[in-house]
């Protein structure tokens, strides 16, 4: 893994995001890096992060997907483009839809981990296949289609 | 509307979602209520559920979508069995599906609605659309399918 996640890499004005922004107090934090061809994130939930008792929130397995696949995005694009992470024009993606199937429950109290890889990368459009485990297990899987952002956006 | 939201209904045990549990000090509160034949949340998210500034962030699209539909699966299911809604056995869902699609960036700052409707029950499954809005202005639409919860996770 390198040793620095993608999402600090994001120019500060793009880095208020509750999921994966570093200047978001109260966000989640969400960090992630390359593993050879996949990318990786682990993350450890709160005790506050239940759906019922002994299990991880729905919402957050979706955020977990969602963040971790938009920074996938980012920097899949970068390699394409054969430049370092960070160099301008910054590349920042959105989301453009999210797929979660939840296959079981997922644990809390262990770390989680969510692995995504690319599928595609057509134009704008990066699409992308994840999955998140805990102890091991598959417990859900994600597809995510995440988009360039207008320059106006970025730059602003 | 009804006067008592579904997730009020919920048992104890099963009322600690972070998402929708009225006992999870930490969570979101998300209610649900009916309004004829839809189901409609309303929801003020937080300065910080930001995406990009301006904006919502996705993964709390998500939720709201996921605990709405979740909520809406239950009080239909009761309206399917003719029964009201809090009496045992307790109907409680989970998500097996979700999805998002994101139409356009959700502005912050203005309450958010989420109106979901049933289109299938089927044995245990209940699949659900949805569309969030802000202002008025359809932002995200939703399609979840939930599953009925286990008899030993409901009674435990």
């Amino acid at each position: 893994m390198s040793e620095k996640a993608f999402q600090e890499y994001y120019p500060d004005q793009l880095s208020h995001c509750y999921g994966c922004g570093r200047l978001n107090e109260n966000g989640l934090h969400i960090q992630s890096y390359w593993d050879r061809e996949e990318s990786v994130c682990r993350f450890q939930p709160k005790p506050y992060h239940i759906a019922i008792p002994g299990y991880v929130y729905g919402g957050l397995i979706a955020s977990l997907i969602d963040c971790h696949c938009t920074g996938t995005a980012a920097a899949a694009s970068y390699r394409a483009e054969g430049r370092a992470m960070g160099t301008e024009p910054a590349l920042r993606f959105v989301t453009a839809s999210l797929h979660v199937d939840y296959l079981r429950p997922t644990p809390l109290g262990v770390p989680i981990e969510v692995r995504a890889s690319v599928k595609e990368i057509k134009g704008r459009k990066v699409a992308m296949a994840a999955t998140l485990s805990a102890d091991g297990v598959v417990c859900a899987r994600g597809e995510v289609v995440a988009v360039r952002m207008p320059e106006h956006l970025v730059t602003e």
